[in-house]
């Protein structure tokens, strides 16, 4: 169904499947359902094709079009608090509540590779957007790569019920705090649903509140990636095979399942960090090494997924790690799609201790972990780009050295023999042979940081996503403080009544609860994910430099029996 | 005593004691004895100060002014054969057999860092002169200095006496063969003398002919390099002890003392490769590093000169070894310098065996030889190239590249602290003893020249010395053959006696069994020295691993305990 809509800003078209459109410009839109944040539609110049879905405004006609109006000016203010600006600028204006259509497998394969380039675009691109604005990555190194969060359903919709309440609502229409929902939950305008089925539990524990362990704890590995081909040929992709412990039953997973299951998390889980899933890659999608590098992270990825109290009890998860058949995958799928409990929902979900915390003690908690996370952020991006440079010169200049050096000790064995009757055949073997080593040697490096750095960098990958979204994560918890300081001072000024600032105080201190349960899960996890880190590469370092050792020593013998 | 003199090319001053000349400028030189290569004299502008003494030609008023006229155009017919080429064309104009007044002590140290300069300059600024044409050195690396040869004097002088034989002279006054006075000694233009006090014996081998070893051989320490002060500490010095093993008792030697040593190898032995002297250095010369890597390199030329069993014979040498009396020196010194059985007519102490050999199959032998040094002395070019660069990277990149992964470790041990409730101490602990640990890997990196890279180029060092040598005493066995020929085609030619041409054929063979042991020699001794440089590497370079692996496992136990 073709629908008329607006360019916000102007988008200049990069491939031949992309079309240029400008600020103001007037649009039609082919699907209103976007695939993976592209439209495809004509422009005012009757040119067909792509151009992004965040970059235009659907024009409606329907009764409910108050909607696109609190929700185009990205000049607002934004400059609070630079570390919390917000990652997610590209809200899709495709707010209604349908879903992306993501059942059509076959045209997956097509926009799997352009997202990337989407993502990469709207960071640059955006008037106002700024993926994670506190530090960029350094521009040399390929592997690190901010991910802004994908568009997010608004879910201050959700609030049109009640309109009344008396506490100022925050007219950043960007802020994390209104985007996610967590203000109207804690303004008390999501309403309490008749029956929920689903119920996460925070308790008390010596380190503070934390998740509640899943009573049926699992892992979950993935293995043996495999080129899959559909229609003759044509569409190629990789499958992997997804085995839950608690089945033991494999699943066979493409990459694009495990993007739609980390837009549900998104979707759903306010206040929980969600990890990033390993980059897409525009080219050499199917070369080994990507293949490789995607399934140690996808690992990863999953560990964390399992290892989460909250996230390993999803039923989406639980669907995607199960369903083996066609027809309820896509029943399953739809199923997670509707999930009403999410965002602001998912707030209501959540049971948390009696014990009383003292807001300004939990506030006080947060900015310790603030600067903790800013600062962990730094020296994993610092730790980043000097293993992602060691890698380089692993590759590089220290395989060359050692090549050389080999080559030279080659050479001067080679001039030996020239002069036959004087020429002690043993000698030139001893140093020809050393010449063979030290070749070997250079091989060792080059080969190297697949055993070691690969791993550390693919530890760092996942944590650079996990601390990355702390930042909006905690000015929930900052807004949600702000609220009740202002409920107070209304009710001290008779303004409010005290049922409704205690109502506000309640929820906050859900926020509060939810904050600190997750901070107490990552530093936990941490502790667990760099341990295994650092003992995973010494171990590797050690084995290497062990193995040059005997290199070197089988070629020293060759000299002592001379 | 002042004299006259002509600048032959433009001198252009770099340090203050030093004075600029034109080319035929007038030049008035304070003393005729040259020091170090540098005369100090006054210019046609009235500057008083140091000139290159092989820059200036000396204008005599005597009777021997002929000696001049044969020895300036350096432009001659040079071309015979690239590979061939003199390695030595800065030959002073203080031709007379004058000898250098080295007795003056106090004055030496004042020269011993400027005459570098002189010889970079010569090889650099004298027209024609091409210190070692057939490679050279990489520019990048100044481990790499190809040393010309001090002047010699010239030889042919002696033949004065005999000017009547048939055979062609060689024209080409800058021939090592003419230099060297083998020309001379192969025409019988050497009269024996009547008593010959020394000989040096060559004897059949397996191998062929090869020096007659020492019936004393002994070995010689260096130790103990020692900072002097003369003058109340206006001049300064380092004396080095030197303690031979037959006698076990030391003697204190400076550099300079080698280098009159030196000097009297180069002038007194002909068809053997006298070992180069460590090079001198412009400044810095009491830096620690300096003097340690000169007094390393000093015991390989010591080495060389004990196993070698003609130098190890060689009066002078024991005098330099033994004498610990001034005035003894003094006395053994002078006698060394006009010791008349040098050059030419150290040809004539040579025995040779009776054994007959083909002079064209010398000749093959030669060839073989030739192209093996050759092959040798590029391929020891190489390896000084990349071993230097290797240390280089040692002292730079590696220990940068380990250092950095150091302080990042550091930097995520302490964002760890940030959040103390939450903070493991003992992980902590690891991850920053895991930085330090790389921080001395680092060091570890940046110290391993000294044990294993620096001796490796010093020997390397050394044989290209010994290498840079070969095609000056090649070119005179092949001067020699060419004798043999051009006598054979008079005979045949009845143009000379029989006799003649038969005392040619035995003197050339001569300059073949000479050439032959020296070929030998150098082969014998390369086997041992090679043997020992590679061994030394490989040892040093495990115990360097095993250094590394050794930290890295106290390391990894700090987590186990975890």
């Amino acid at each position: 169904m073709s629908v008329k809509a607006k360019a916000l800003y102007t988008f200049q078209s990069e491939n031949k499947e992309e079309i240029s459109i400008q600020e103001n410009e007037e649009l039609i839109i082919f699907d209103e359902n976007s695939v993976d944040g592209w439209f495809q539609g004509e422009n005012s110049r009757g040119e067909r094709g792509l151009f992004p879905a965040s970059y235009v405004e659907v024009i409606r006609t329907r009764s409910n079009s108050n909607v696109t109006d609190c929700s185009i000016s990205p000049a607002g203010s934004l400059g609070n608090d630079s570390y919390f600006l917000p990652s997610t600028t590209n809200t899709t204006l495709n707010t209604q509540p349908t879903y992306y259509d993501i059942d059509d497998d076959d045209d997956w394969d097509d926009w799997d590779d352009r997202s990337t380039v989407v993502e990469d675009a709207d960071i640059e691109r955006s008037p106002g957007a700024n993926g994670h604005s506190h530090q960029n990555p350094p521009s040399n190194n390929p592997n690190v790569h901010y991910r802004a969060k994908p568009p997010m359903e608004r879910q201050d919709s959700i609030s049109s019920g009640r309109k009344g309440s008396m506490v100022g609502r925050n007219l950043n229409r960007f802020s994390s705090f209104v985007r996610s929902g967590v203000e109207a939950f804690v303004l008390g305008d999501v309403p309490m649903m008749a029956k929920i089925a689903e119920s996460y539990t925070i308790e008390m524990s010596p380190q503070g509140p934390r998740w509640k362990e899943s009573p049926q704890p699992f892992s979950c590995s993935i293995e043996d990636p495999t080129k899959q081909t559909k229609f003759k040929g044509i569409k190629t992709y990789i499958s992997y095979r997804v085995t839950p412990s608690h089945t033991g039953r494999p699943v066979y997973r493409r990459y694009k399942h495990f993007d739609w299951l980390y837009n549900r998390l998104l979707h759903k889980f306010t206040v929980i960090s969600v990890p990033h899933l390993p980059e897409k890659q525009a080219t050499g999608r199917f070369e080994e090494d990507f293949i490789e590098k995607r399934k140690r992270r996808l690992i990863l990825w999953m560990n964390h997924m399992t290892s989460h109290p909250v996230f390993s009890q999803y039923e989406g998860f639980e669907h995607f790690l199960m369903c083996a058949d066609d027809k309820q995958w896509k029943l399953g799928k739809r199923r997670a799609e509707k999930d009403e409990m999410v965002g602001a929902h998912f707030m209501l979900t959540l049971q948390i201790p009696n014990e009383h915390q003292d807001l300004q003690d939990v506030e006080e908690r947060v900015d310790t972990f603030k600067n903790f996370a800013k600062k962990m952020d730094d020296s994993v991006m610092q730790l980043t780009h000097v293993a992602s440079e060691l890698v380089r010169k692993h590759l590089g200049g220290f395989r060359k050295e050692f090549q050389r050096l080999g080559n030279s000790f080659q050479s001067i064995s080679q001039s030996f023999m020239l002069d036959p009757p004087h020429s002690s055949e043993a000698l030139n073997n001893a140093i020809s042979h050393t010449g063979r080593t030290y070749e070997n040697i250079g091989e060792l490096f080059a080969e190297q940081p697949k055993y070691d750095l690969f791993h550390m960098l693919d530890t760092l990958s996942l944590y650079q996503g996990l601390l990355a979204n702390f930042p909006d994560i905690i000015h929930l918890q900052k807004g949600a403080f702000a609220k009740v300081k202002e409920s107070q001072r209304m009710t001290d000024e008779g303004k409010m009544d005290q049922d409704e600032a205690d109502g506000i105080r309640k929820r906050c201190r859900t926020v509060g609860f939810a904050l600190q349960a997750e901070m107490n899960h990552f530093h936990r996890q941490r502790e667990v994910d760099f341990k295994d880190m650092m003992q995973a590469y010494l171990r590797e370092q050690i084995a290497f430099y062990q193995r040059v050792v005997q290199q070197l020593e089988r070629t020293l013998r060759m000299y002592e029996c001379l």
